[in-house]
């Protein structure tokens, strides 16, 4: 999407051909910088560092790197090596370790001499195929969007960041909003600002801002009492994990907004590519694993202070007990419907399978 | 309530007799500061820049403020004057005009000469009353506890501040759980952090915490989720407004809890003195007005730098545009019933009327 009118996706290749440019997100909103990985270490640190974010994206970032390292050395014994550090980075990251898989079973059976040049046409695959996915999520989404459109702008509230940057290009909840928006379907997005790690007032704010979407920030508690007073169009949110039947796991707090988007009539769609789908879990609410992360995410606020440097300050007594649960899970009679890249579906299994034929 | 074992109140008579203390808010949580309000300019002060805060609190404060007045000079003029200098301190809260009303028609008809100790027994009684009003919420709040008890904690979820240094002690919403835990029935409370203003990490974390009650600090979006995990046995709150139906206009954010709260079979109960119910609206939805605040609430965070000092960071984009409704409305069939000095009443006219009738 657009930056301030260039387009940009959020990993690329150099114009010398090899070295790798990506957008350092640790620097958003306050600066942006584009970083140029040329070693296997740039691409782990890029990845362990979290100058890019997002299954997709870490999962391309992780493919490129191999790239790299193998232009150094393309031994069986440097691919594997290579492979294992990239693992390491993020080690519970799911759609790294495929895509690691994935440039193995390609790589392992070619000649060394050969390596470099497969390796940069997978990576470059694996790249577009995510574009071209979200594209598709995009396009069925958008349909959702026309039809409610009437002329007025329409209201969409969002949580977190399932944007353009969290993947290479698109987003997934927000890929349908820049379709409508660049088809000239007048658009509105309320962002939640989504404690604790604030993605929505730091990334999603950021990114609509420079594409030139509309949109207002609010606070998380704010969502219900839009909706009350009849503000919001539409929720469109991304997902973690979808299970069989259609329940969501996303960021903390989507349930909540899930249940004042029912109580006052509100469509409540999830975007999700096939890859979120587990299939292997039937009762989301009870079987998909939460996630707590560290109290400092809760206790302390990233910003920047009125000299310019970014900082955390920390909001509430030193002594303090915190418990940071990273996700909900928003049960499958609450989701209007998933918005895939085969097309929309009803948030049940048979919904899902009427999709995905192949996992009945 | 206690602070590090020592029973404070939030506004007291010195032990001179005349000068008034009390505990400078703007420096919690970070610090605990007593302030000395010696004249009219420093009670009017202490309600302008909200070293005192909460509608209680900021009555006693004002009527107080008029005995430093009179002291200096009890005219009738002068006495006429205090008054117009305390009401313009916060021009829209309803409970300062009203203790300003009840000083003004006691000493209006008496003698200057009088008026300095008339003033002080007013002032007196009307934190006296404030005092007995939380007791008496707490006591009825109490038994809703002591029902649920069962040698385990109690975990209570509460939104905002409700607690005793909003009143002048005891609080309204943390009254039933302060007696609870006094009375050795295990309590253990989640605090939400409440952004934009974060009360709830800022204020009912410290007062929880220095009283010495169990407690977690949580951010807005994760009640819902811990509700649906069984780990929520009531869910607490105050009230801004309660309309003449049981509609509670409160805190932003408080809906969302109602709702989870509902979708789990969570009790969910309001804290409400007599003199937030306001008997002229029957549908709080519909008709209770909701405040706009400014949206630098949303974009910047106070906390503490690493160096120590309390400063705002700024959480977004420089140019990211900002909605701040400051509170919504939970509709009275959330409700399972509102606390009031008089006793516990359910969410409706009916309910309402029972314990006052003589608004019927």
């Amino acid at each position: 999407m657009k930056v301030d009118g260039t387009p940009y996706r959020s990993i690329w290749l150099d114009r010398d051909g090899w070295s790798v440019r990506i957008i350092d997100q640790t620097k958003l909103p306050w600066s942006f910088e584009i970083a140029r990985l040329t070693t296997l270490e740039d691409a782990a640190h890029a990845i362990r560092a979290m100058l890019v974010r997002g299954a997709p994206l870490i999962g391309v970032t992780a493919a490129y790197g191999l790239c790299l390292a193998l232009r150094r050395d393309a031994s069986d014994a440097a691919l594997e090596q290579a492979a294992e550090t990239l693992r390491a980075t993020r080690p519970t990251a799911v759609n790294l370790a495929w895509a690691l898989e994935r440039m193995l079973a390609k790589l392992r059976p070619a000649a060394p001499s050969a390596r470099v040049e497969l390796a940069y046409a997978e990576a470059a695959q694996i790249a577009e195929e995510d574009v071209a996915q979200n594209q598709a999520i995009g396009r069925y989404g958008l349909e959702l969007i026309a039809h409610i459109a009437s002329g007025r702008p329409i209201r969409i509230l969002t949580h977190c960041n399932a944007g353009w940057i969290a993947t290479v290009d698109w987003g997934t909840a927000l890929a349908p909003i820049y379709m409508a928006h660049d088809q000239g379907i007048p658009v509105h997005v309320f962002v939640d600002e989504t404690r604790p790690r604030n993605q929505g007032a730091l990334l999603t704010a950021w990114e609509l801002g420079k594409h030139g979407v509309p949109h207002t920030l609010i606070v998380d508690n704010a969502g219900g009492h839009l909706m009350q007073r009849g503000l919001v169009d539409l929720v469109l949110v991304g997902a973690d994990r979808v299970s069989r039947h259609g329940d969501v796991a996303n960021k903390i707090g989507t349930y909540l907004k899930a249940l004042a988007a029912r109580d006052n009539s509100v469509p409540f769609w999830v975007a999700a590519p096939a890859s979120s789908i587990d299939w292997s879990i039937e009762d989301g609410v009870r079987d998909i694993p939460i996630e707590e992360r560290p109290a400092s995410e809760v206790t302390n606020v990233t910003g920047r202070a009125p000299d310019g440097q970014v900082m955390q300050v920390r909001i509430c007594p030193k002594e303090t007990p915190v418990l940071n649960p990273a996700f909900d899970v928003t049960p499958a009679h609450l989701v209007s419907g998933i918005i895939t890249e085969r097309g929309r579906a009803a948030a049940s299994e048979g919904g899902l399978l009427s999709l995905f034929p192949e996992y009945r």
